[in-house]
């Protein structure tokens, strides 16, 4: 999502980002189904139009990849989407909970996660794969984890899971699993490669690390000025400015933003609240002087989560929520 | 465009390739307004409301970056958008057709290029820049040069030219101009910096070079089998197995597209064709032996336009329509 889409509430269709393991798959609609099985009392089958049958909810979500960041870190670049700070969107999804169709197929009592598979299919860690993730069962029956299959008002696109996502509100994108075929209720702590290997905060190759799972705090600007081709470098003109950006988190709702120019922090104004899982709007005035200048913002949370200056170095080039600096010239 | 989307005759929103040089602006649709000027008897201002109340045209059109391919070329990488192959798609562009406009506006005897500024704007090769480009007259009022305000059926996104842009069929996607705000008729040859300096054809940096124009063949296949994250190394199992893809080119209509294995070329079968400037589908079949192959597919146009086996290097990476290679292991 080039930064200046920060302007608007909802991504646009095409500039929420995407991070695709395989290569998209192509799905038949009608020949579609969605089963629910596992440790179960009654196994389901459903339909798209059986999904779609349900009481549907629509809900706004800030999603953001775990690797966002990933190419900003100190130390050596990890093999993976380089991404910048571009790795996040907003998008109004519309489903049905998860919870209450778990609910009707009944966990048995020695349930305690529960499996998402996608039909996405490909190599990786030098092994056949299928897209995988789980979630602990108390998470996946909060009352705002969907079955998406609308996007924007439109059904979904290809590439954002058509024809059916989960959508899991808080959480890194890697949970969001895309389409998503078999939902598999287990007994053990699932041990598939996108969670047993892949998305761990990992401090070195010896480190078992941590699985990630939801979104640490994260403050972002659109860039003022108008950008160079190639270099991105920024130019303003002096003078009053209001500069503009979006602030987040999936542990808590946003409580502050801050707005820094050359080191030197003052409050944000925040917007009003669009909903607890969707980013905040703020902006900030600024009194452009003629010169180089390093601009940056940085949000805090109501857990008190905040964003580091400088993130750590780690393994897989996760959750690198280190302070935006955008560096302008203004003449 | 991940190329597995050519299975798509007309490529999905969000998967259409983009390349924008500066920001996307943020256009207020009311107060948008189209001007045509310069050397005309009678200048025009159009609203999108008046635009939309012209005759409306639909067209199929597959748009290619004149940089597709750069990142494949062999020599020093050019610095800009290090394109693999996947610098297309096409898409079902509603408007109105520009000539009878222009007609209306009414050239004067000395009138030779129309120009196209859009709003969108930046920095390159250090001076601020709108972005603009021109057309010959003659080519202006081709009956099939578009001024579109929907795309795939619904309104332009803001990355694809909101709320209108150029169509024109068969030329590189730089002739496309978004954000477009304004047409100018001029007697002189246009030197505006993508016109004079971008957008040429230059063996090296003293050749002053060759505007390009209309798009050179090239076909693309979807590359069988799975692939490995991240390396997009692809595998797949033996036994016979329908290739597919598609080519285009915009010089004169797809003639022959030629599958090969190995080196070894042999006809594909052509699907019907879906119009005059939208690509055309196209498959083979092939036996695939355990092993490690690379597979080709190359187009020839009917004016006897074709693809060679590679490119050489140009000083901007452009237009290079090396026969594409796809690597795979048979399991």
């Amino acid at each position: 999502m080039p930064l200046e889409a920060l302007r608007y509430p909802v991504t646009p269709v095409g500039l929420h980002y995407l991070l695709i393991h395989y290569d998209i798959p192509f799905v038949d609609p009608a020949r579609f189904e969605l089963s629910v099985g596992g440790l179960v009392a009654r196994p389901l089958e459903l339909s798209l139009d059986d999904l779609r049958a349900r009481p549907a909810v629509e809900l706004e979500v800030t999603t953001e990849c775990a690797g966002n960041g990933r190419a900003l870190l100190p130390g050596p670049r990890p093999v993976s989407q380089p991404w910048l700070a571009e790795a996040v969107g907003t998008a109004a999804w519309r489903g049905t909970a998860l919870a209450p169709l778990l609910a009707e197929a009944g966990p048995v009592d020695s349930a305690r996660e529960v499996v998402f598979t996608g039909l996405d299919r490909g190599y990786e860690g030098g092994e056949e794969q299928v897209f995988e993730r789980s979630l602990p069962l108390e998470e996946a029956l909060r009352d705002d984890v969907l079955l998406a299959y609308e996007m924007n008002g439109a059904p979904l696109l290809p590439q954002h899971g058509f024809p059916l996502r989960l959508v899991v509100p808080g959480w890194y994108g890697m949970a969001h699993v895309k389409w998503l075929t078999r939902i598999t209720v287990v007994a053990e702590p699932f041990t598939g490669y996108q969670q047993a290997h892949a998305y761990r905060f990992r401090r070195d190759e010896d480190d078992e690390g941590e699985p990630l799972d939801r979104i640490w705090p994260r403050a972002l600007m659109v860039p003022p000025g108008l950008p160079d081709f190639p270099t991105r470098e920024r130019t303003l003109a002096a003078g009053r400015c209001r500069v503009k950006g979006r602030a987040w988190s999936g542990h808590a709702p946003i409580e502050t933003v801050e707005f820094g120019v050359d080191g030197a922090w003052a409050p944000a104004e925040l917007d009003a609240p669009a909903g607890r899982w969707a980013w905040r709007g703020w902006h900030a005035e600024w009194e452009a002087t003629p010169g180089e200048h390093v601009l940056s913002c940085r949000a805090r949370d109501e857990a008190g989560n905040t964003q580091p200056d400088e993130a750590d170095w780690n393994v897989g080039g996760y959750a690198n929520n280190g302070v935006q600096r955008v560096p302008v010239r203004v003449a």
